[in-house]
């Protein structure tokens, strides 16, 4: 067993060494490793079968034992995804401004990996090909830290795509796993040679992570998500896009926990909706004013800010826009918040003032995830303000660089005046790609 | 007094009104300022003697007492910032993506302001109004932490942003001004509230700011820039941009601390480059390679780390363009870094593979600087490689939220194939657009 620095130490190597290879040898990469994982499907199944058989003994529950579960169909989706990872444009070397500052002397912001990144996820092992192979499309190294009950599973899979990247000619370091919680305290403190941790995992989780490193985090926290049924609404729209943001399923992130309703609407929707939430088997609770209009539990000032990732409903009845939008803010978790109403401006309103990565009209707050946005798969859903925002794909996993190419420019001639500042925007990529021969 | 919970508390509000308001009324309040700075500057200039009488009494040394000076002149080039500043293109509001995800359902990649941020800055009274407007323009709020010895001066200029501010009917509490250490411990803790902190200080500081908050940091630690003589590199030439990056002025984060030289050309170059360094009186300090060549101290290992911030330049022979970009990576701050050479395939190795926010072939290190690069102006440089890298300007003031516009979109009808995904690249920008008409 290695020690965490010196595997943080190969990663860092293999990052440098990535950063500089071109798409070519990353996408042959990514079909390889579909390739090899097909061709190694009797071991990882195998791999998978005594996790399966332990979490049996510790008698894990239904839901997360199909989560766990590694077979045909998924390895299937998992090679499929692939393969259209393969499909997708570099993410890397692209030029996303140019400038001329002086004669002679071009600026080009380029785009390019980040680096090291330490990814915490859940128990489902397809999440590791998914994490690996975004990264590595990205130029990216991953030290990897899967739930305990898939150690088995991802070590299989974790072997399959780093021979399969070394036989395309790339480092098969780029992917490493770890495999205790001693590993992860470690990585925390590794700030030289990791540029960035993305744990997936629980509230207080993510919070430990931020508290116990330099290291940036970008993670989700809780997933509060509100629907704000506005007096504008169509009421059976409504209804159903609650049902669906609540009830289409309880147990993700971006499913609704609370329901606002303006006061002029609540006569007409709290009733019709009552009768929804209850063949879906929601339980409801609500405030004063919505008790007055349907019979349902009270609801307290702590259900304003619980995930509840049950069948269960808040329901709050507003005086307008304003306070809805301020509610939100207050108790959310700037996740994904939706506006029912036919009203252009108050649409406009509530998309401009809430404060979270996805502001929906009309729609169920369901879409909000990496693959429905269209980005290929998602590393994670970010919830703060800072590099990437609401589902990650490729983008959120890079970074740019500034390349100046000059031809003697100094400093002092600008003081003197001898050469004077143009700032011509040029219409041009940097001539200067990531590929390059070797650094010989 | 107020305290700094109530503070954060005010500029949070004040940051969730400014993201909704048009981009004339930031710039109406940008041109204010600078009229009311005009208007304001014999209470501005008075309150700058008792800084600067403080500081005499205080035996500041000189070139602190130049920075820290407000006078007509500074006065002039701040309005000409604000006015400059209100000519740039709203940084907020801007579709950066559009989508459709299924027939009527559409998404926009939108650019928004961050929220509130926290700034610490140095004793120049100057940097505040720069920062402060800054924010304004990108729809932030600002906390505002200011040098000692510019307390009076800054405590002036800030008086007159809000009222100004205020009159082009944006929120005052937009800039707000801490006054002690013990504030800016408070604002460390205040993660529910503010969204950034960007400390400009020593290395020492930015990590004592990266321990002790939960809140995401950009900063930059040390600026230990590099200029590399490739072998391949014009003598005169690397001569010129190595005196410029080292001696145009040594007391900033862009200039050079490490000379590295390729060894078939180091016999060429050094004796030419003590002369001229000599002549600037930059003390050399070399590894036993280039002492072999020219007389001068020797470097040891802690050199390779140092930021010297003055007349002290180490140097060190290496074997190849590999072994240059190897020390750089390992003993450099990722900042800014040169490589001089006429070969395009060491030019772009050297660029690919050095990880640093600025790579530069032939042009001095001196360039990295935000008014340079054509932004205005700059909050600070980055030298992380989370969300903004190298001089932030606007841009770096900025994230972006989703905004997703259906008519009654349902995740069941997708998981039932009665809606297909359609992921269609659309050309337009959002039309729900940041300014709105108040959120009743």
């Amino acid at each position: 067993m290695m020690d965490l620095h010196h595997m943080a130490a190969l990663a860092r190597e293999a990052a440098w060494s990535l950063a500089a290879t071109p798409i070519e040898a990353r996408n042959r990469a990514l079909t390889a490793m579909a390739e090899a994982l097909e061709d190694s499907k009797a071991e990882i199944f195998s791999a998978n079968e005594k996790d399966l058989a332990q979490a049996e003994r510790d008698q894990l529950a239904a839901p997360l034992l199909g989560r766990l579960r590694f077979g045909a169909e998924k390895l299937r989706q998992v090679s499929e995804g692939l393969y259209a990872l393969a499909e997708l444009p570099d993410p890397i070397g692209q030029t996303t401004m140019a400038r001329e500052l002086t004669e002679g002397l071009r600026l080009y912001q380029v785009t390019c990996p980040i680096g090291v990144i330490g990814v915490i996820f859940e128990s489902r092992p397809d999440a590791l090909v998914q994490i690996a192979s975004l990264a590595l499309k990205s130029g990216n190294a991953v030290l990897l830290k899967g739930g305990r009950e898939a150690l088995h599973t991802n070590a299989a899979l974790c072997a399959v795509l780093r021979q399969a990247a070394e036989k395309a000619g790339l480092p098969r370091d780029f992917a490493q796993l770890l495999e205790s919680r001693e590993d992860v305290a470690a990585m925390l403190k590794e700030d030289g040679l990791i540029d960035l941790i993305i744990p997936r995992g629980s509230n207080a989780f993510v919070r430990y992570i931020m508290d116990n490193s330099r290291i940036p985090v970008l993670g989700h926290a809780d997933g509060v998500c509100h629907v704000y049924v506005d007096k504008a609404a169509d009421v059976p729209m409504a209804i159903r896009i609650a049902v669906d943001s609540k009830a289409q399923n309880v147990a993700v992130c971006n499913a609704m926990e609370t329901l606002l309703v303006h006061r002029d609407i609540a006569e007409a929707l709290l009733p019709a909706l009552m009768t929804a939430m209850t063949d879906k088997h929601v339980r409801l609770l609500g405030d004063e004013r919505v008790r007055a209009i349907i019979p349902v539990e009270a609801a307290t000032e702590e259900d304003w800010r619980t995930e509840y990732l049950d069948y269960v409903l808040s329901i709050r009845v507003v005086d307008d826009l304003a306070a809805a939008i301020d509610h939100i803010n207050r108790y959310g978790s700037h996740h994904t918040d939706c506006i029912v109403t036919a009203d252009d401006e108050a649409a406009q309103a509530f998309l401009a003032r809430v404060d979270s990565a996805g502001v929906y009209r009309n729609v169920s707050t369901r879409f909000a995830d990496g693959f429905v946005y269209g980005f290929g798969a998602e590393v994670g859903i970010a919830t703060g303000k800072i590099h990437a925002r609401g589902p990650m794909g490729l983008e959120g996993l890079t970074t740019y660089k500034y390349k100046l190419l000059g031809s003697g420019q100094l400093m002092a001639e600008m003081k003197r005046g001898e050469r004077r500042y143009t700032h011509r925007t040029l219409n041009e990529s940097c001539p200067m790609d990531a590929f390059d021969g070797g650094g010989k």
